[in-house]
């Protein structure tokens, strides 16, 4: 109990999942694993902040009706998303009329949301609960970098913000094997993450800023847990990218845990080309597709069998960047099992 | 369970509270009952939001001092704020190195966070856990209006942002007996709120666009629990300011609900000669503020014994009025017990 790191005993489980993702995103190995493809980034809409929050309630949506729920049916929504005063969320949240649980990570909602929810459902609060999150590129470019209309070059080290989202529904084993008649992906554990900050202030250096936090929670983890690394078919971190990822690795080994077998990162592997996206992909959709999509079908297909999923979040603002802060970061870990 | 209304049987308590808040705030009968009395609202700091960030950071080691406890004694702090990606919430737990959950729920986050903190601790996955937020009226003003310095004219419908945070620590019962020999004041149940849009699009008129919300969460609490607001000493909102309380009456009123007796709003009793803020306080340390100074001092004296805390929240961003969407709010309620 407490210290990080905690179980969850009445095994909440993932009993349905939906995605989608921009075309982009649709491209590579990931892109046949989405449910839902769009041909189209704007999804319709006129902005693109409506087409995120569009994106956001239609996977929520999908989650529901994947398990051929409705909404009424559904206790409450864990979400957040990377706006301001996370408006994808809140505005989705507002055509589905379930009570909702507005949380902030940045990149780390993914994680967030699915232990938030787990503990509702394992301490017998509720007995349906979602999780999910979502970006796009073009609305996060345009807070927190630039419009895109400046054309505006990018440096080596930055990474691309995925366009797409991704919905998990929670419940408890009894309402799983009502609702699906089978057994759902388990989140047995979770280690909630601190907040570190190694000095970073490049913003355009995610990678490196979040690469400590997702080393501390890992290493607590596996310390809190007696676990090693070779008892997780995947270890995965949210949106580290290529850089990112080399220096996890290079600070769990130098405290004596070696990841590197096992370890993948969605930002790593979301997209096909991995060069024309720098570092690879990032946002908080970049591990809500990865997960929900790719993750989920192989551990139902039993391919994986136990993942230590940790999703990492910047939770710098342009205020705080323009006031000469660091960047600190966050990661929260689950264990889904199946 | 569920269904909105959930029951915390374990009696999660809170066993300490701390409050800071500014100078205009502590002229009123409520200011007598704030732990830390600024005399100056930058706090020492160079920054408005550094000072927001100083505030709420005091009040989170302040009620862990409070209960004689240490930072490495807490497992876990539920906290955001008003500011964009919650940087003095995320800014103050960098300092803290304690496991940390964002919440965003706007001017509702103190019950929010209220009611996720009692959650995870009665759910026993964690045994000490601080829920906080605040506000900075300055800090406010320049994201979400206009800069001070340009001295824009406020319309007779707006509300004051309050400059002031505090934090509440919410442990389990045979915790809290160790902690402070004493009992606490039981957070028994809580009512998570629906978002609710009823229209309204003027963003100097929020206890308008905030009153349906509030209306729909007391309503379905009364409903699920079958009580009546005579069971209760006091009905307590957050910052709806005077038009917004009045409108809350006569919705509740419509549907057959007298709240009208006991209901009280800490925006409408935060400052002193309320006209000058023209509808009263507003801000998530508003309701803050007064929970954890006032109604916190008077559950502990026994003069209230029972409370609904019903915090409010306009889940807008400058894009969502830029864009001409109108305002979704949303109101959770909890249940606290002496």
């Amino acid at each position: 109990m407490g210290k990080q790191t905690i179980y969850f005993r009445n095994k909440p489980q993932i009993i349905s999942v939906s995605t989608v993702a921009g075309t982009k995103e649709c491209e590579g190995i990931i892109g046949r694993y989405v449910e839902n493809a769009l041909s189209d980034d704007m999804y319709g809409e006129s902005t693109y902040e409506k087409a995120e929050c569009k994106m956001l309630r239609s996977v929520i949506d999908g989650a529901i009706a994947n398990a051929e729920l409705k909404r009424s049916d559904i206790d409450a929504i864990v979400s957040g998303d990377l706006l301001n005063q996370i408006i994808s969320a809140s505005f989705a949240a507002r055509d589905l009329a379930v009570p909702f649980l507005g949380v902030y990570g940045a990149c780390s909602t993914m994680a967030e949301s699915l232990a938030v929810a787990a503990a509702f459902v394992d301490g017998g609060f509720c007995n349906r609960v979602v999780a999910a999150t979502g970006s796009h590129f073009a609305s996060a470019e345009r807070q927190y970098r630039y419009p895109l209309e400046l054309g505006t070059t990018r440096p080596p080290q930055s990474q691309w913000t995925v366009t797409g989202a991704g919905a998990a529904l929670v419940a408890d084993a009894a309402t799983a094997k009502k609702d699906v008649k089978d057994d759902g992906i388990a989140i047995t554990c979770a280690t909630l993450g601190k907040v570190v900050d190694f000095g970073i202030t490049d913003v355009n250096n995610m990678g490196a800023a979040m690469a400590p936090a997702a080393a501390d929670t890992i290493l607590t983890h596996f310390r809190n847990t007696g676990e090693s690394p070779e008892d997780y078919d995947l270890i995965v971190t949210g949106d580290l990218g290529a850089l990112g990822s080399r220096i996890l690795k290079d600070l769990t080994w130098e405290k004596g845990l070696d990841v590197a077998a096992n370890h993948v990162d969605c930002g790593e592997i979301i997209y096909n080309v991995i060069e024309d996206e720098f570092q690879g992909g990032s946002g908080a959709g970049c591990s809500a597709v990865v997960l929900n999509s790719y993750l989920h079908a192989k551990l139902m297909a039993g391919a994986f069998h136990k993942i230590l999923f940790a999703a990492t979040g910047a939770l710098l603002s342009t205020v705080t960047s323009g006031q000469g802060e660091s960047i600190p970061c966050i990661a929260h870990a689950v264990v889904l099992e199946r």
